[in-house]
């Protein structure tokens, strides 16, 4: 590879695709598993359950931000789609789409970040792709991953799993991963330490599942829109239920906080990247709160609020001074290019 | 949906979003594995057999073309990898990269397209991601799709299977979708009737399999870079072994042969989406011939060389006075955004 910037042959499928192949993402992703070249990944027979797949495509501005970058990212959203529902992420595919003259170092450099946080997650990036396309066609680079997990037999989780009673808990502070970026973007970066909480949840996951088995009801990453999306899309797809929430009990960190105020943003509708908000039975709350306490991506984490027979079809917040105000499903998320 | 281009929001996971989903997406996807929204589809567990994962982004311009469209490819794509590896096709996702003010109508159209060649494909396009980026970030619209099927137990395929006198098939004429392209680019489409070949080829592929259970010994689509590629690439991966092939065997359409001539390409590097190269038992040629021709897109399927113990390492073209030369691994086919 003498070229330091990516060409449009690249992209065209000759010797020039077939180097960067080898040369950033062989060398990176090496498995067992990995599809060499073009053809599909041929892999072992997937264990007992059922199969999940789930797709999400990246691109975040600046391609690097505190706490994480688009190639981290890439692999965290799609491990946490997969274990929300309750699989065990396998396999991932990863689409490349680069703009001509992008820097080969910045490639290579979000290449190996996804290689590390695969290897952190304990999954195997086995398929890839590359397509370029002229100056100006895109912005930089966009990565689609793709994944594939399995369902242990007898898991189910959602709607129709939501109870009244059920407690709403969540692993840690909401907004750092919008907020983050945010202030990134606006150069106030040196105003805080504060960096987008971008991780596997997995392993989290799998911890919560195990310490109540079958009394965990349903899971969401609080990605794009934050907490309050997800909890208004549960009441969408569960209308005769309602979701009350506690002001108080949300854990925020005073940077998010203070960041919110100064842009005029509610840290409920901010995006998260390693943030799972759990619907419990009841009676398992305290024993799922103290598992994911136990684990280092859950220090934080907290009882929120409850799934109520009353409210049906709203997201209620409770303020600390007892007053109710329903949050609405917005529009849009005011942040673009979040994730 | 009130809206008639496409707006950052309907990326941004809000109400907008979901609208968009719902009118769109789930409106043509419509299945039973279809994943509600953002969460993975859950599926039935896969039959037995190794697992194949494969991806592919698709940045083709135009994106409407004589013979297909970006959504037709992106399908027919995918699911040619899987069964080019052996794999019986059965699952989708799909991710969308929007430009700001892209027409709704415009994705509407390549929505449909997805759906009805998903439909003639046999498979299931069950998970679906959107992101929009703002105007010049991208052009236009890409798609990236990942395919997940089964490959039967028993059935291997691949560089070690290849033999000396192994016959070398493909399914009819090359180059047609790189010159459709090509011709319809530079505004010559009223010079002929020149159509992509794009197509899905798991019907065909399953039928080659049965003709001769065992006595297929490697397939590849010959997309990006065309049938010399794939040769090349086969050649570069077992390189104790040779390729010949007779230039006069090779199935070509009169327009490729003469807009190659006047565009002073070489339709054996022109891109191909509906056209696999087999290399097949010698004793089981005219078995899988017949298969082949047999076939809706394999009627022009012709029998265009053999693997060698010579030449090792090397792609032998025979000429028709007799003469041979390399046909050489290109650094990069001269074509862009072909796929």
């Amino acid at each position: 590879m003498h070229n330091t910037t990516i060409l449009m042959a690249h992209g065209a499928g000759g010797r020039m695709s077939r180097e960067l192949i080898r040369a950033v993402f062989a060398a990176h992703f090496a498995n067992p598993g990995l599809a060499p070249l073009s053809d599909a990944a041929v892999l072992p027979a997937l264990p007992p359950g059922a199969l999940a797949l789930t797709t999400d495509s990246y691109v975040v501005q600046p391609l690097f931000f505190p706490g994480g970058d688009i190639g981290k990212l890439a692999v965290c959203g799609t491990v946490n789609d997969l274990a929300v529902s309750g699989a065990t992420p396998l396999y991932l595919s990863a689409g490349f789409i680069l703009e001509e003259g992008l820097p080969l170092e910045t490639l290579t450099c979000v290449v190996a970040s996804m290689a590390e946080t695969a290897r952190a997650a304990g999954v195997q990036i086995v398929t890839d792709d590359t397509k370029v396309v002229e100056r100006g066609a895109a912005d930089q680079l966009f990565i689609n991953t793709a994944g594939v997990g399995v369902v242990p037999p007898g898991l189910t989780l959602g709607a129709a799993r939501l109870c009244a009673g059920d407690a709403l808990l969540v692993n840690g502070t909401v907004g750092d991963h919008g907020l983050a970026l945010m202030l990134h973007r606006q150069e106030m970066a040196f105003q805080s330490d504060l960096e987008s909480d971008c991780a596997p949840l997995n392993g989290l996951i799998a911890a919560a599942l195990d310490a109540a088995p079958g009394q965990v009801h349903w899971m969401r990453d609080a990605t794009r829109g934050g907490l309050a999306t997800v909890l208004n899309e549960w009441v969408l797809d569960a209308p005769a239920l309602g979701i009350e929430i506690e002001e108080e009990a949300i854990p925020l960190r005073p940077a998010v906080r203070a960041g919110c105020e100064f842009l005029g943003l509610d840290p409920l509708y901010a995006a998260n990247e390693g943030k799972a908000v759990f619907a419990v039975a009841g009676e398992a709350a305290s024993a799922v709160l103290a598992a994911l306490r136990a684990h280092p991506l859950g220090e934080n984490a907290a009882m929120i609020g409850r799934v109520a027979a009353d409210h049906a079809g709203r997201v209620v917040l409770r303020t600390p001074y007892g007053s109710r105000r329903v949050l609405p499903m917005l529009a849009s998320e005011p942040m673009p290019r979040i994730c």
